[in-house]
């Protein structure tokens, strides 16, 4: 039960870095819902390689074809399939993976796992381009929050612990053979009070069993996280008023929009941390399987020096995905 | 589906701060397991309040009546049902809650979502009181794991932004009405690889979609969490090599013991962070429901000034559960 | 995963025979419902034992005690957990079953399942007391759905191959130390149209699963279900009109009110095949254990002649349980 | 969550009749499994129509194309996804199915479900046609089982009320348009004891959920089912006695293999009900949505007169994947 998320909604993603395809089902999508292809496509452009020096060269069109779920572009009911059709895929440059484990990837834990039976060609089922089709479904579901007026934003916080200029902290990486990490940072305003639940089904669990789906997260803080657990209850409490509207609301936001696991209808705000890239050009220090011992790896494939850039409509896709079951889940209480 | 948690092992956490008791159902548990009810009383002890005036004064035994899954002190098969009567419970303190919600707690969010029928008292079902079934169920996954060599071992890191001398700050903030928040850590001694999987069910997922349970929880991170956000690869990544007795070791463990969502073998570690108890004995801002108009609150209950002591037990818990159901994920698929 | 059950609402049941007690949790029900005690007790009673000389002496009050999940009698959003303390328990009639499976019961399968650690006294967990949580659940589900105007009824059909006078029949077998099976019928009324879903969450799925949660069932059909197999296509449809109101019905209802696992809108009926009750007062071959040997049985305890009457309230719980699991599935659709 | 199955191995079936193509996803499969392609191709070709003139004549090679899950025939231990693309497709002859809903089928319940957002052409999603990805997934986990030793055996036991010469009704049938339902009966042998659960994951709830997910199923029992509800107690408890190899065997087989939904280790049995195909020839009255009146339908479509035939091995996918589900459930508690 790895790849499947959700209680009202059933997400189902499947696909190897180097098989056949890739793709994704959704089970659960209520029907007579118009999707927007063109905003589909933008939002998956934004996760695709290609647009910079800075991300990988692989040429991946990202275009999902929709095998089921479909009529004229609307949904009918039945479970919405997927795919991405993995055409440029050079398998050669990953031959010695197979021998060597690569430091900071699932390599050597695949390996384990999966007694050797892994499919190693870039990364597997635990390739960052399983991210795609984690953009198709979280790209359905942030259009159907958008249409209830719930709007998720994310963007970058931080690249190698600079906070601004980013092309230069990822150029001198770069020039190095060196990767960086990150922090984005995600905001979703329109949310109803209500949303989530106590103990184990709340907003924070939720987005975090999601956001760490993206490979490369380390880390995710609410509101002010782990700055809040410096503060005192005075300094951090947020107090409530009405606003003009009647509607009540917080003077400030240290909890980021969320009390006992449930939204408070203000804007919810988080940050999630992504370690620097594994693959990075220069010569590593690992093991080599056959025989048992030390060895040294040079990673020649084709890789982003930071995957943060690309990261930031996953962060979104994760998002939607996670608020969307737990909107679904507060229309059956309704 | 707010109160259950796990695939393989279904714990389903039940009652409020008042209500005739609290207590959890482990549904899953395999026959033949004898349980050390002493070692169980002993961690239950870590949680309970009482022990110094830095935890609230409220007397709670916390000893555990087991109801069913068990036959002379071992398991036999058939779901473990375990509670906790509530007898000392002092409603009138919590009188104005039901007009006034507390800043930074559950309050209002409660209302808003059970529609003014949550039961209000001492904080209901989103009380602290809450983690004692985790930590009943906790406990027991925690023996289970000790028995197959595997041991976790939580501490205080942090409280009020200080690394030690707990005693003074958490003092000072008594003296002033306030409150403080700290962090965690949690380390897990002998795990073997393999546990965990890509994408929605790794380890990270399922150990935040747990430690989220525990209120006051604000962000985690996994091994060097954030500040592998501020890293070069080629200082994040953990070369592999093999140890004396031919095991696959670390020389570093920035990941925290997990790659792609799968145990490494190595220590997992990972820290939590935990916000100021909101429940402050200085005069607060908030609304009066009855007449939508502003308000001070003063809380007059029984808190403790920092919940962090107390959440130690809870945090090995949160993750003894969430490991124990990647145990038996792992065991069906050996 | 045996005892749980449910999408949107959680039940978990709990307990053995002869345990402190039995009882189960509902997780999910809406705050604010008002629950009729007195109905539920009248419901429950049709299930209880003692009433007349053809059900099992054994004295149960079967009143259950509500740990938590209401204030005042209301929902109040929190799980739901009640329980049955088991205090007319006399272990000692059951001594052999340790050494002697019975035959038709679960001795022999729990025996291997739990490898000798399965609490036998009185069947366990596989006692036909575990009905009553699922008659609580059950009743309280059922309450809710004729707020909804939705009706379930129950009633024997068959008893021993006979569809009248089941007292005479009763009588003889139990004169003969014998037992009797028979056959329960089940009409829904008031079931709104699209209820369920194709392939595995379908009505049909749905309600089977909950109605093999009672013991004795070894068969279930809707609409004309086996007959049907006899029929042809022009018989055996059932054609669509407009009612006078403008409601789509059907002029026949060979189908039993689904189609494709979705409910027409019109009476939901279906039949529940239930074997004898395994314990009778004749000898019977087994096997003894600990000599690995053929052995004669002859069970002391109390027992029903025939479970037949008390399943008949089994029946309308498990119904309403899948019932409503499939309404709350509905109501996020909507 | 209409087309999720599984707690262990989550089969997600999508696809309409008419889409671009259907598929399952099966996520949860063991790395290392050889999957033997030309017995799943024989297995897949028992389904296929086109056989004989009493099946639809529609041409559908229902070849799989496996997107993932695969390294060199062998799965790696991602989730498996198989597709079979549509190509014959006919929806003229579907035209008039959007206005009238034909008798028996789900289209009047689709309709009202999806608000008339539905796939109405070919059935959509409750097509017979999604047996096929059924099929796909139950042949993988029937070989799985058959290296366990756990063989499947499905096959028509009666049809229109005959329990022989089949060709001869079905040919009166087709001659008069009409068409017949049928029993298929199934049995597994090689069981080991054990499988399964008390209460809500029993056996008998778990092959039913499976089982009803094929079309057309309108009753399923196990053992003697609907005939033990007219034996005493002494006729139908199945004696237990040691076998020479010192295995518990049971001297009749009334009870079908099952006891307290776990698997006594004998064979197991059920027999499942079909109503005939809904598709005639014959003129039927039904309505006609859009004036809200009466109206008659003649279907044109292709169709078979009965769907038993091919329903055989989907009886024993369906078994197949509920087993094994149930089977690896056994192996975390073994």
């Amino acid at each position: 039960m790895a790849s499947t998320f959700g209680n009202n909604i059933k997400i189902s993603i499947f696909g190897q870095s180097h098989s056949e395809a890739i793709g994704v089902t959704m089970d659960g999508l209520p029907a007579g819902i118009t999707l927007d292809f063109e905003a589909l496509s933008t939002f998956l452009q934004r996760r695709a390689p290609g647009h910079s020096d800075l991300t990988t060269p692989r040429k991946e069109t990202d275009e999902p074809k929709f095998l089921s779920g479909l009529l004229n572009g609307v949904t009918c009911g039945a479970p919405l399939t997927a795919i991405i059709e993995n055409t440029d895929t050079r398998a050669q440059d990953y031959s010695n993976m197979e021998k060597m484990p690569r430091p900071g990837h699932a390599d050597f834990t695949a390996h384990a796992k999966y007694k050797g039976f892994e499919d190693v060609r870039g990364g597997g089922h635990f390739s960052g381009r399983l991210t795609a089709p984690l953009c198709i479904a979280g790209g359905i579901c942030k259009q159907i929050l958008e249409k209830e007026g719930i709007f998720i934003h994310a963007e970058i916080a931080e690249i190698g612990g600079q906070t601004k200029d980013f092309q230069k902290v990822l150029e001198e990486a770069k020039a190095k053979g060196d990767s960086l990490g990150g922090i984005v940072s995600c905001h979703v305003e329109g949310l109803p009070v209500g949303l989530g639940a106590p103990i184990f089904d709340g907003v924070e669990n939720k987005i975090s069993q999601a956001i760490f789906a993206i490979p490369a997260v380390k880390g995710i803080e609410f509101g002010d996280g782990f700055q809040s657990a410096k503060l005192c209850g005075s300094q951090n409490n947020d107090a409530f008023y009405y606003d003009e509207t009647g509607k009540v609301q917080t003077k400030t936001n240290h909890c980021g929009g969320v009390l006992g696991g449930i939204t408070v209808g203000t804007p919810l705000f988080f940050r999630v941390a992504m370690k620097p890239t594994p693959s990075i050009a220069q010569k590593q220090e690992t093991i080599l399987y056959e025989k048992a011992e030390s060895a040294q790896l040079e990673i020649k494939g084709r890789h982003d020096p930071c995957v943060v850039l690309r990261a930031v409509p996953c962060v979104e896709a994760a998002t939607a995905i996670a608020l969307y079951d737990l909107y679904l889940d507060a229309k059956k209480e309704g």
